[in-house]
């Protein structure tokens, strides 16, 4: 097995070396070959890795980084003003290739911001863009952007279906991953004049395009990628939040309304919590912030140990099938094709 | 009470008279003061007219139609070459003072230009919107547009959030709704530039404006009107809609496990029936057109009788407490203070 070597921002997160040590002493357990450098306050890492009888060695060892990039911190704040952060060591590492990827739960704008200024995108590559795995009927998806460009042009959009449905190969192994365009409408005369181009656009390469897909497309499992710009994917990712969050709240109070609804809830226990796993964005944690020259994968803020462990898992996945190196020949194969047409 | 007089597009939707009848039924029984007029074809009105007991009068007619728009009709197909439709006769009912709303379970597309074409829209409106009623956790939330108008300037989300808050106002009685912008993060600095001065625009107004809600909040119930554009709103709506089928795909397949599982669905019954009635968008069918000089109500295509019945109920309301005449007096007065403002 290939060594894959990660760095952890171990203080970003809401719960900070706790868990980020704890992921990281599952992932050397459990992935093969892994190495793992942690980022962040040098005592407070001792500390945590004695806590699991973990000693620095070749799989393990801590990178001193004296500040800590807040969750309220504004991205330009994080990027000049907190240069010894434990998020920005920890990006550092993978621009001077002593890591092959890293991994943080902090701040998203600051982790976009600083993963941009130190990697850079891939030449071809306008803006890179967070890709995440969803649940769905029919099996997962992957969607992006979630919230990094809130306004795309059609040819971002293209961008982003290439990039897509290169993740969607390495994760989940499909040779041809299906892509759908997000849109208002799944006939070709649907939405505005942006959307249409952009499935123009996507429709002349060699991907596996479905076309236009809709919102109710996103939970069900339509197609491997969804390609839809910032502003709608977000709004999509967190209705979904919010309904689900109805749900558990409206099946909390009606299995407490009396003694025979609480009986009830004991019985259908196996089932409610099959339901809450299958919905719980955690047991999907890691997103991606694709297009990047590095790997780096967020982290919900909010994540426990296996959840964390999850995005170091994927970090891992994307060391192997080597994502950005792919995206890069796989944009410069569109453009030379393009160019060719042209000539 | 006063006189109520609404036209039913008796021929819409999945099942057409068999619902619509069976709808007017219940609504003269239990709405008082209602008068409805069926549009449709004479005879099989006839016939649904008798398997309920009902002769024509004073409160039920027939006015025939000869066509009917089919749900795979081009809205500008169902405008030029069906005006005989069931839809198109209902509007000019509307439009002619015969009757005070009309309700129809049709084609959207149809509806909407067939609505803008005949009604027009209100005075200082520049587009009509899509409003409908959503479930969250603390409350309803009236959320436009849905899917009328893909691009937005931040002057028509002003509009939308003007007539929402009426809208709101008129159907839940509340007397100064809060009213939300959707964006994606609730800080000032978040978004584009368009939903910025979309902001700066409401704030300025006498609206109860919360400020930024994003996609989490639409199930939260968090504030009693959502505005956004409507391809925004439209994948909202249909990413919850998406997300409520896997829930109900992930139970009913986890209940089905073994007959342990089985038992417990059993006994969960109770449980399962309430959460579906509360996810159930048939509930609060009845989505409002607003912006037209009258009132247009869009049900669901696959309402049956007692979701049919919600939306000639909403349309009463609205009738009720004279929307259009509100939202057209609203933007009056906001624009004579506006001008006021200005010299």
């Amino acid at each position: 097995m290939a060594q894959k070597i990660i760095a952890l921002d171990a203080m970003g997160g809401d719960y900070g070396p706790s868990v980020t040590v704890a992921a990281a002493n599952m992932a050397l357990e459990e992935i093969p070959g892994i190495e793992l450098v942690l980022v962040g306050d040098r005592e407070q890492l001792s500390t945590e890795l004695q806590k699991h009888n973990l000693q620095q060695d070749r799989w393990v060892r801590v990178q001193h980084a004296s500040e800590v990039v807040e969750m309220g911190d504004l991205p330009v704040v994080a990027l000049k003003k907190k240069k010894d952060s434990s998020m920005r060591v920890a990006i550092n590492l993978v621009k001077e290739g002593e890591v092959q990827a890293c991994v943080s739960a902090g701040n998203t704008g600051a982790l976009m911001a600083t993963g941009k200024f130190v990697l850079k995108t891939i030449r071809g590559i306008s803006r890179p863009a967070i890709c995440t795995i969803l649940p769905g009927i029919h099996g997962h998806t992957h969607m992006l952007d979630l919230g990094a460009n809130p306004d795309c042009t059609p040819e971002i959009l293209l961008e982003f279906a290439l990039m897509g449905s290169i993740l969607a190969q390495s994760v989940e192994g499909i040779e041809s991953p299906s892509v759908g365009l997000l849109n208002i409408g799944s006939e070709e005369i649907k939405g505005n004049e942006s959307i249409k181009r952009a499935s123009q656009l996507i429709r002349g390469t060699r991907l596996n395009y479905h076309g236009f897909v809709e919102g109710d497309d996103v939970f069900r499992g339509t197609v491997n990628v969804i390609v839809t710009d910032g502003f709608v994917g977000n709004v999509s990712l967190k209705t979904g939040e919010g309904l689900a969050a109805l749900v558990s709240h409206v099946l909390r109070s009606e299995f407490e309304r009396n003694w025979l609804t609480r009986l009830a809830g004991f019985c259908a226990l196996p089932v409610l919590t099959a339901l809450k796993r299958r919905l719980d964005p955690r047991r999907h944690n890691g997103a991606s912030l694709l297009g990047l020259n590095g790997i780096v994968i967020k982290s919900h803020g909010s994540a426990d140990t296996s959840s964390f462990f999850n995005a170091i898992k994927i970090a891992a996945i994307e060391i192997e099938n080597k994502v950005p190196q792919r995206i890069s020949a796989e944009i410069e194969n569109y453009f030379s094709q393009a160019e060719e047409a042209v000539t």
